[in-house]
């Protein structure tokens, strides 16, 4: 059939096996020729058309919600419910999302980015259709790493504790992004190794008939034998927190998994349905990556796997520029070492982690544990580096405050997607973590106008106690080969462009620095330029300067406008008794989707052309 | 023996077992008779008496690191490293602190006040350790409530997953301020009422020599039958996480742990050491409690149970304020529910939870499922507050971000607790939460300036749409019995003082509103006052109004100034052309200790008394 015929999935109800798992296969590769094109996350997606299928024929959406935790495995959801016409649109501006989005379809109940929120947010669904009388099904999908954190571990807690049936659709695939970590891996590996639920309870109970049990034994391990005649033996982690275990069902054959869903259906407890599928089932190069790399792609060839963009000849990825520098600080101090919450191969790490395994730890999907960790290292004298998006360090906000700030402690936080991401839209830019950690007592938020600052930067960073933040973008440049370091004194800025004869000064941080500069010099504007690296402590002496020469101030930044560095300028100029005038550029008050960062940038009004177009004559 | 004249824990390695026994007695006798005069936590410190004491005769602290999870159970820790002639100081400004803290003693070699966080500091410290080649145990105490936090999930499963051995001293008295919810509290009582580990292991065994098993059971129940065969058939959760489990042990039983102790100290690995202790045991009153009201007290008479300071007559906490304006808001709305995260004595809705039990929910130790859980139920048409304590909150703030400020959730969270708490000090501080909710989009914030304000705000919080954060701090205020509700327009301010000839305009905002006007009216001064009730978004035609006289503008604030309230008036003034001269009074840039709040705003220089003396002629 047309995929992009596809207008509600109540089509599927009439397919019978044969045509569903044909579907299926169309459904594959228009995903494939899509994505291909597009970019996004393909392995996931691969991974889960038999399981979306079999969702939509057994369920009913919209009446029954359907919840994918983080949402990046929502494509063929997407497909499913009318919105293959726009997948070519998928990650670009004004196009579908590459999350579920509530915006965008009534099939979208939920929406989410970051991981592990949906088991929590399925009960508070299924506790209101209790309380308002309703009748429908609520069904939220989590993947295996996701099931392993923190927030998705005191849902299973309280869902096993309460009376309010929720359908738990565990996508085990046994990967994060990553190869998991975590001794739960295990725990999940033995049931997915053990028998399918149909065959054990068979075998349990045939066994049951034919044993004779001395009395002792049923008397003491009643609870054993309890387990075993309700067929759950094996429902190891989830028994534990009371749920209903069913499973481990072959994930990716559709008759089984419609067998599975029809079950717990007509359950009247929640339940979890262990689903093994295969992470990129169906493309050789995605089944074969065990690192990750085919996780979230950009375009490719589909015939032989090649990425069609690559870095520039001579450029780096930022996360690439810190992993390297971090390597070469790691073999001149023992005590440097590095971890990430689930993140190694998009920080850059992979290769650092096998240069290093004994001083290299992935957390999982745990930066507020990560954070602990890191604090327990440097409490007993090691220098920790810690890797974390900007966005998904708000989820270690507390340990921020309480471990890093509070106690002062030596620990250095790579704030890797700072700022605008791009395409993966308003759940992943970084544009917070200047406004949240700029209140906390200790803390050093610094970043760097290119590679070679972001190397001195890091370096400085281990030669100081404080907590110290450095953060680094999205996106690649121009990186030299050159080792050496040389330190950055805490707190000092630097005139990137110093007349005696400017009209205005412009303060700045980061790669924009360089753009502003090299505008600057093109169009001959009269502007004088600092490089503001240290967003706190700022530079005191220098903003005296700033403030004597009387000139107009401009904070030029590409971050929310709300608690920033434009706030920390107006508080010092306020203090002084000669005021000059400031203006702030920055993002105003409101979310920002996602597309091309450039193109964000101008949508609101503060691309670096627009914002230097105010000093031409 | 006196108890005051102990130095160090070295002594305890002389003493008998019925000597250990006697000096048990004396320190709860000596625990008694200073928190009843202090204050402090009581009920958590009569219950790990024995553990203490046993776990400073086996170990050799500080060499050995013992992390007290929270840290408020930690009173007999202190009095066994030489501290008990402090304890008249406890939780006073300059004096003990009821928490462990690092700069107080070199016993103390972490410090918490927020939960769950000792178990990945552990391992942390751990890594360390075998890193630097060096030998000393790491053992975190960690209570039954705590251990279902999700952050202490997340180290479980990173502990069983790596080598470095922590012994984790599982202190289980089934409650954690109040009584545990969520099904691992199942989980928990399941392995406290089996066998002790002793009894176990000969039991199993003499069952298993007794029984001839038929080879196809022994074929199918392989799993069970080697767990049986090696006495962890009961370790539960614990198993799942692949760490050694040992217990239950009497956790009052000091012969007991002190054998449970020496076993964990000879092992290889990690292992859970079970640990069943009565919180309050040794004094009736909190034996007997089930509610939590003995967990953090006042001073009280010993004999008779009685608690000293009481609420002033007519005044209520301001935690009872919202508490009963919700009780009468829930009378009229049927879509309104109540969240707790395991604080529903602390957040004085004791009453509410018995006058609402389907209504009602207490999620736990668990800000961030909380949060998930309410973004769930306003999804499907509820209108849920969540009360939460602006400190704790800080562990939800991803969800801040994501769940309510991003999709601009119709959420009303209470921020209990916030500004200076005083007592607990520096990790109970609600001073951060304006600046780190200041930048969320949709976000509203709001704080009454007294109770008729705080239920009229909270009554307008459900008039709209969204995400509602509602601050109030500790400690009471007049209240009367009228249970009438007017709206409040988001956004507006007014004037509490507005004379034709004012030399300055006073901004603040919560009770300090009140007794800046009784002070400004007492002394005659010549400024005009506005309580600027929302904080965000602030009230921008009084605003103007404000520059348009042109008179100097004085934000006062008792919070962190970074951020705050006085950011965002510097930025709405510089957008102007008329810029008034504008003066900041907030808390510095630091950390603000323990000590009654008064105190600490003298301390501080931002006493009201203070602040006003620049308006005296």
């Amino acid at each position: 059939m047309n995929i992009k015929d596809i207008k509600d999935p109540s089509f599927l109800k009439d397919l019978n096996t044969e045509q569903l798992k044909e579907l299926a296969n169309d459904i594959r590769r228009f995903l494939l020729e899509t994505v291909s094109k597009t970019g996004g996350h393909l392995s996931s997606n691969l991974g889960v058309v038999e399981l979306t299928i079999a969702l939509h024929y057994v369920f009913d959406a919209p009446k029954d919600r359907i919840l994918f935790d983080v949402g990046h495995q929502s494509y063929v959801h997407k497909i499913l419910t009318g919105r293959a016409d726009q997948m070519d649109t998928l990650r670009q501006f004004e196009g579908l999302s590459g999350f579920q989005k509530r915006r965008e379809s009534i099939y979208d109940c939920f929406e989410a980015g970051h991981s592990s929120t949906a088991l929590s947010t399925a009960l508070g669904m299924a506790v209101a259709r209790d309380l308002n009388h309703e009748d429908y099904q609520v069904i939220p999908v989590v993947g295996d790493a996701s099931m392993m954190s923190g927030l998705s571990l005191e849902a299973l807690n309280q869902i096993g504790f309460r009376k309010n049936k929720v359908i738990i659709v565990f996508n085990d695939n046994n990967m994060s992004i990553d190869k998991n970590v975590g001794s739960l891996t295990k725990a999940f590996a033995k049931l997915r190794t053990s028998k399918t639920y149909n065959e054990l309870k068979l075998s349990i109970k045939d066994i049951l008939r034919k044993q004779n049990f001395g009395q002792a034994l049923i008397q003491s391990i009643h609870d054993v034998k309890n387990k075993i005649q309700n067929g759950i033996v094996d429902s190891g982690i989830f028994n534990e927190f009371d749920i209903y275990y069913l499973g481990p069902i072959d994930g990716n054959d559709i008759e089984k998994l419609i067998e599975a869903f029809r079950i717990a259906k007509e359950k009247e407890y929640s339940c979890v349905i262990h689903c093994v599928t295969k992470k990129g089932k169906g493309y050789p190069y995605t089944e074969n990556d065990q690192d990750g790399v085919w996780h979230g792609v950009g375009s490719f060839d589909i015939a032989t796997g090649q990425f069609l963009k690559q870095n520039k000849e001579g450029t780096k990825s930022c996360s690439g520029i810190i992993a390297d520098a971090l390597s070469d600080l790691m073999k001149e101090n023992e005590d440097i070492v590095a971890i990430t919450p689930a993140m190694k191969v998009g920080s850059g790490m992979k290769e650092l982690f096998k240069e290093y395994p004994q001083r290299t730890f992935d957390c999982g999907i745990a930066e507020d544990h990560a954070v602990c960790f890191a604090s327990g290292l440097s409490l007993n004298g090691k220098r920790p580096f810690l890797s974390i998006y900007s966005s998904f360090s708000q989820r270690a906000y507390d340990q921020f405050n309480q471990e890093l700030s509070r106690m002062d402690l030596p620990v250095v936080v790579g704030l890797d997607r700072s700022g605008l991401v791009g395409e993966d839209g308003e759940t992943h830019h970084g544009i917070y973590d200047i406004s949240f950690l700029r209140p906390l007592p200790n803390a050093v938020i610094a970043q760097g106008k290119d590679a070679e600052e972001m190397r001195d930067l890091l370096y400085s960073a281990f030669l100081q106690k404080h907590p110290f933040f450095l953060r680094y973008g999205r996106g690649s440049l121009p990186c030299e080969t050159d080792h050496s370091f040389k330190e950055i004194p805490i707190g000092t800025w630097e005139w990137e462009i110093r007349t005696e004869d400017a009209d205005a000064v412009i303060l700045s941080y980061g790669p924009d620095v360089m753009r502003l500069k090299e505008e600057i010099l093109k169009e001959g504007l009269s502007c004088d330029l600092v490089n503001a690296r240290f967003l706190k402590p700022i530079d005191s002496s220098l903003m005296d300067e700033i403030l004597e020469r009387g000139l107009p101030v401009y904070v030029y930044t590409a971050d929310i406008l709300k608690g920033g560095l434009g706030d920390e300028i107006l508080e010092y100029a306020n203090r002084k008794e000669k005021k000059p005038e400031i203006f702030l550029t920055g993002i105003d008050d409101h979310e920002v989707y996602q597309g091309d960062t450039e193109l964000l940038k101008k949508k609101e009004g503060i691309d670096i052309p627009s914002f230097l177009k105010q000093f031409k004559k």
